[in-house]
């Protein structure tokens, strides 16, 4: 089986081709050659049992996405994306990348004649917005409040239609918020979900910005890979006409996750929160999803953790190697 | 007021456009100037009381987008589009006009300077696909399944995130099914619904492809114009973020339509249905809504026939003069 992974270098890019490189095979077939994209080359994940070619590329450019499905990959996993603070500050940035991007590679697919690859298509609950019902269900209207919501939806749509019509196996899944996310802060409106966690435990301060009492939807990095894994095992049959899933995740307040790190870390750890309300910051999150009901992904056999205290433990394992910052 | 319509040789163009030429106004705002194109120049309404002009124009050509707002009209309604069935059957065409071609009108608006219209966009139920609940609510899915439904979902999305920058007052309405449909049969699997009110009337044979039980989601082209007037009054206030609205309709059965046929015009006219029952348009229709509860848009104030009678009735007031061939 051949892959490729566009935005390879991200996160959750890296995270999945770090566990495809080790395990050498996806839902049970040996990987022969996983080919691996960004606009700047991806690193090689260590330890690869497969071979791995990392190249740069910019899937808006004449030509680009041709080539990179020149060698016909059974599997594609489209992760390349400008992220959701980048596509509201520049507009033309994010309709090129996520919108033009997104439809090239699947004009390339069309070009190539016999050629029906399965794209797994990295989605987000930014295609919601708000006001929500208590917890979303999978029925629910995609009413983005972004450039980057309406730009996934787009392209969940574009997928929908070239699935149906044959050109392709599609699947999009609806990622929730990462937690906790490795790696320095960000800027992104949702960073404090992740960094009253990470900061802490690495005996760092964070600050948060909203109240204790936000609600929101979260999954480790280690389910999202997992999410991308599982999807690409769906078939037609399974999935039928209806190729956007929302993921699982888990629902829980702020203070559910102090709680939980205090529990796992101690006082003294959960004391390096310091609370600094964000009236901007408060506004952007009052408008996002906390809840949903996703018993479709849920009944196609998408797991995700059962608690925030599974999310900090998968967090310590994965990232500090065990070890916490008392 | 300055007012663009695109499309405007389509039948729902030519019902608006005689309208507004009639009334000399839009919403109680005097009409300074009309001007109507599509792929071929439009015939001008007759008696019209304001300033018309008429023009060829491809939108999809390059620097057309930008010379059609280029007078900065006020109100554009946006109607030009491939037609479903050749949106199918041309899998390129369809995108190049009702995605691209709507895109290049969103930024040739964006491109000018200080410039603010109203857009209405003539969307559809096809945005919907199957299965469905009984009654379809406005927060259900849009999960098309023919290339059109989707160009015009896409459409929707870009729309309101155009007017959530603030680059444009947008409306998107999902218009049913129209009934009935004047001039010649076309070979549109919807045809039927309005082929066999409007052949018996004029003296002519039509043919039922699909069982009497079919239920499906109408208004009269009057209704579908009074839709597009409404919706150009609409203001931020009233549309908020969610400015796509699945417009209110008749719900009924193909019986209850020629029962109705029946008391207006009588058996001789009834009896000029003939049954030929065809399994690709029985299994196209089987896929489409056949009942909405378009809450917000009633809210809203846009009305509709209360029943198919009413519908046969605008038919024969507007189409026939007042005239049955008995």
């Amino acid at each position: 089986m051949k892959i490729l992974v566009t935005g390879a270098a991200g996160m959750i890019g890296r995270k999945l081709t770090a566990r495809l490189a080790t395990d050498g095979a996806l839902n049970g077939v040996p990987i022969e050659s996983l080919k691996l994209v960004d606009v700047a080359v991806p690193g090689l994940p260590s330890g690869a049992a497969v071979r791995v070619e990392a190249a740069a590329a910019d899937i808006t450019a004449p030509g680009e996405a041709g080539k990179l499905v020149a060698g016909r990959p059974h599997v594609i996993f489209h992760l390349a994306a400008v992220v959701s603070g980048e596509a509201e500050a520049d507009f033309e940035k994010g309709y090129r990348v996520n919108l033009d991007g997104t439809r090239l590679l699947l004009e390339a697919i069309r070009a190539q004649p016999d050629y029906r690859p399965k794209l797994v298509f990295a989605s987000s609950i930014a295609v919601f917005g708000a006001p929500f019902p208590e917890a979303i269900p999978d029925e629910f209207m995609t009413t983005p409040l972004t450039s980057y919501g309406t730009q996934k939806a787009i392209a969940e749509l574009l997928i929908a239609d070239y699935n149906r019509r044959g050109f392709l196996d599609g699947v999009a899944i609806r990622l929730p918020t990462i937690a906790v996310r490795p790696g320095a802060p960000n800027r992104a409106a949702s960073g404090f979900f992740s960094s009253i966690i990470r900061e802490p435990l690495a005996g760092h301060e964070a600050v948060l910005p909203v109240d204790e009492s936000v609600r929101h939807w979260h999954a480790s990095p280690r389910s999202a890979t997992g999410f991308l894994l599982h999807a690409a095992s769906l078939g037609r049959a399974q999935l039928s006409n209806r190729i956007c899933l929302t993921m699982p995740g888990l629902s829980c307040t702020v203070g559910e996750q102090i709680a939980a790190l205090r529990r796992i870390a101690g006082d003294k750890v959960a004391a390096r929160i310091r609370r600094e309300p964000d009236p901007t910051i408060i506004r952007i999150v009052d408008g996002w999803p906390r809840r949903f009901d996703a018993r479709r992904a849920i009944a196609l056999g998408f797991t995700v953790e059962k608690t925030f205290d599974e999310i900090i433990r998968v967090h310590i394992e994965d990232e500090l190697a065990g070890k916490i910052t008392a």
